[in-house]
Parts: C-alpha cells; sequence; structure tokens
C-alpha cells in the first residue's frame, strides 16, 4: 500500500531521471502514465521499481525500468504458460546509471547489491552480472532474477516477448505484484 | 553498391547523431557494428538507413534506426511467413529529430516528404504520420510502409516480432536489402 504523496513523489523524481537521460516521454507525458510498483511491500524506497509501459502486445514488448538508488526489484521469474510459452523472455539493456542484476548461475561470494533488510531469505541467486549504458543482458524465461540500481539510479530499457505480470512468481509470499493505493 | 569510405562516414555520422541523443553503446561501439543499408540503390545519402540491432531472437526484436537529413527508407512490407506468422509487426517510436511515416490508409493531399527523384513509381501509399520524440506508431504486419527523416535526422527505436530482413518485399524491383561493399 502506498499514499498518493508517495505515488507523485516517485512520479516526479522518475520524470526528473528521465528527462536527464534525454529519454522524451509524450503521450505518456502525464506522471500517471509512470506506473509505480512497490509489490504490496510498502517500503517503496527500498524495495519496487517505476515503469513506463511503450507497447505490449501478443508478440512483443518494450518498457522502460526507472529504478531509484539503491531501489530492488524482487526476485521472481517468468513461468511457462502453456505449451507454446516457454515464459516471458527479457532482454535488458542499462540506458543509464548502474544496475546489478542477479541469474541464476554461479553465485559471487559477496554481493554489491544490498538485500533489502528483513527480505534475505527470499534472494537465493547470486550469479551478478553488472550493466553499465550501452550494456545488455538476455534474461531466459522461467529463470530466476532480481536486480538493484546503483547509488545514482537507473534507467533500463526491457525488451521483451508479451509481458503478462499477472503471472510472475516471486520468491517472497508477502509480495502483490499490483500497487494499491491508499485514499 | 557502396564504397568503403562511404560506409565509414555514415557510420561516423551516426555515431555523432546517437551521442548527441544520450544514447550510449558499448559492445556495439565499434562503427563496424552499425550497419549501413543503401538496399542496393548506391544512393545511401538519399535512400537508405542506418540500424544498429540491440536484439533479434525468435521471440522479439529491438533496434535503433539513424536516419541522416530526408534520408529514405524506401517502401515495403513484411509479408506472412507461414501459418503462424502472419508477418513481422513494428512499433516505431522517435528518440530524438523527426520522421514522417507512409503507411496504407486515406492519403494526404500533399505529403512533407519528398519521394526521391525518379523512384516515384515505387512510392504509392501516403497515409501520413508525423512523429517527433516520444511518438510512437505500431506498423501492422503485411502493411506496405516507407519513411524519411526530417531536416535534421531522426533516431528511432523500434520494438518489433523477430526481423527477417531477407523475407521483406520492395517495391522497387532494383532493390536488394543486402548491403554490397566494394572492394
Amino acid at each position: 500500500m502506498l499514499t498518493q504523496e508517495q505515488v507523485q513523489r516517485m512520479q516526479e523524481r522518475s520524470m526528473y531521471m528521465l528527462e536527464r537521460a534525454g529519454i522524451v516521454l509524450t503521450f505518456q507525458k502525464q506522471q500517471q502514465q509512470i506506473e509505480v510498483a512497490d509489490l504490496g511491500l510498502g517500503e517503496i524506497e527500498c524495495t519496487g521499481l517505476q515503469l513506463v509501459i511503450y507497447v505490449n502486445n501478443d508478440r512483443y514488448c518494450a518498457k522502460e525500468l526507472i529504478m531509484t538508488p539503491r531501489q530492488t526489484c524482487a526476485q521472481h521469474r517468468h513461468p511457462p504458460l502453456g505449451e507454446s510459452n516457454p515464459g516471458k523472455q527479457e532482454t535488458f539493456r542499462c540506458r543509464w546509471g548502474k544496475v546489478w542484476l542477479y541469474v541464476e548461475g554461479e553465485a559471487i561470494a559477496a554481493t554489491q547489491a544490498c538485500i533489502p533488510a528483513g527480505s534475505e531469505a527470499y534472494y537465493t541467486v547470486f550469479h551478478e552480472i553488472e550493466l553499465h549504458p550501452g550494456d545488455q543482458f538476455t534474461i531466459p524465461p522461467n529463470t530466476w532474477h532480481w536486480f538493484q540500481a546503483g547509488d545514482e539510479g537507473a534507467i533500463i530499457s526491457e525488451f521483451s516477448s508479451p509481458s503478462t505480470d499477472e503471472f510472475d512468481q516471486f520468491v517472497d509470499p508477502r509480495i502483490y505484484r499490483f500497487t494499491k493505493i491508499a485514499g
């Protein structure tokens, strides 16, 4: 649960970050078009992210992900959806700032990202990939992953197969993908 | 057919335009990674475009299209490829500059774009859409379209279903999609 004020504040910060990166919004110019996702934990400064969805149809999807400093998208995966869909596949391309992405695979001894306090049990994959502007990485379907922005935040372009957030699987049972706003 | 010098010049101009727009390349930093497509007409200043392919897999594709002032991508369409693929679907999002996009539909009386001299017979659709930074338009599969950058050029993000350039159909029979470079 977020307050209206929290949502508006994160939208304003996201607009500032997009402008700084030279990314122009028009029909999405209204701040209301920036989705603020707290994943139901109500600690948006720590866990969550902001999104602008450019297009999401039955064939492909493109978004901009805007993350404030050290904001973390909690560990989740995109499971298979029927026989013909192995699950959402995503390519992350860092546009601005820095992001640490963690996926299944050989774990790093000490992660550069800091797991949100109190949520340690819900982070289990630690193969670290550091993305700077111009770097990109493709996350295979049905693969556990989580990511955290660096000290200045990050903007990430996401290119993917169609997005069906309602089927995302999070490790943390407290998480609810769709933001509830008070009042 | 292009000369090595022509290719290099267009790559340098494209790098300058990308930098000006705040778009960072890294593993694609080498100019060789910028594709210069003259469509076989050998008049790259007039007909053709430059491309950076970020990702193209069996599920989705994302590219940056870089066009110098008044450069034109000739009229073409992406036909169905088998029963399960109605043809490539593309979303164009203008990032920088201005672009006029022409698709099937009600024709405008006088196009803002200038059809390349001598190629008038190969341009037949004139429903005009003007895209500025932040504007976007989705071109349905199997739809004739062509586009021209404005007086300062344009950078366009293309999000799409998988790209299979070899199956593109151009109106102009002189066109060959894959660039030949002299020497």
